[in-house]
């Protein structure tokens, strides 16, 4: 009977955890969130000593295969890349080692060449806190993302690497 | 033609690949190397500024469904962890970015209350540089990997705490 309870009660959690996903309101420049980028696979990861924070970067299938296959420049059409961002803590069991605390952001890239073409092929959209608030008061929010990542146009406007994997 | 051509290289890459991966040998403690690894899901990240090492730690379904749903004291059965350890370097076009480097190993712990029991439940493996080449000289060096985990005996043996990930 106590399992059944417990089933109930996450099933009940798991709904509204679905519901709660499907309600992220879309960025400014119409782009969806992406709700399953946490099933999405490893592409990479860096810590930024600029601002304290610790990332993971993880690719939808398509981005994947241009990872592993070294066909990231271009990246092709249907890639996207997720960023998510912590603020950095350490572990209380071992000190040296800075883990991810707080949840900061999940910043998406969304590779379409023709539909893009004014951002360098790439859609930005990031969504902040655990509330998953779009980011940017309209849509030239991008431009901001795109200036930024401007000076990395020689590796498609990328700045991660993929990391590797034996 | 040019597209067959390419096609091809990449289906005879991935193939020797694919038999790269089964050929690794086991662990001196008989653990074979869970060569789907690289598709697992995200649990963590970590920067280990005392040995300058960057890692991601990735869980197979069973680990994944735990984390998520904070079953993990004791993990259940079946759960396995992967920690993928990269030497650190420094991102060229953001110097302030440590991100990983040469990959060092890949090293994994897999639930089992009954089968680990002396081991606090944990098997443990561990596979060293690009040649994936098995660590320890027999199967005795698990109380190695044991003795370092005991400190985190209140957390199943496990110092990584999965992220937040809304």
């Amino acid at each position: 009977m106590k399992r059944v309870i417990i089933c109930l009660i996450l099933t009940i959690v798991f709904a509204g955890f679905v519901n709660a996903q499907d309600t992220v309101p879309p960025a400014p420049n119409g782009i969806s969130f992406p709700s399953d980028y946490k099933d999405w696979r490893l592409i990479s990861s860096s810590h930024r000593v600029d601002n304290n924070t610790l990332r993971v970067i993880l690719g939808n299938d398509t981005a994947i295969a241009a990872a592993r296959f070294k066909q990231i420049n271009p990246w092709p059409d249907g890639a996207v890349m997720a960023k998510i961002v912590w603020k950095e803590t350490t572990l209380d069991s071992w000190e040296k080692a800075i883990v991810p605390g707080e949840f900061v952001h999940v910043e998406f890239m969304i590779k379409d060449a023709k539909k893009y073409s004014d951002t360098g092929g790439w859609g930005f959209a990031r969504w902040k806190g655990m509330e998953l608030k779009p980011y940017g008061q309209n849509e030239s929010f991008v431009y901001e993302c795109f200036g930024c990542h401007t000076p990395v146009k020689g590796s498609d406007y990328v700045f991660t690497h993929p990391s590797t994997l034996p």
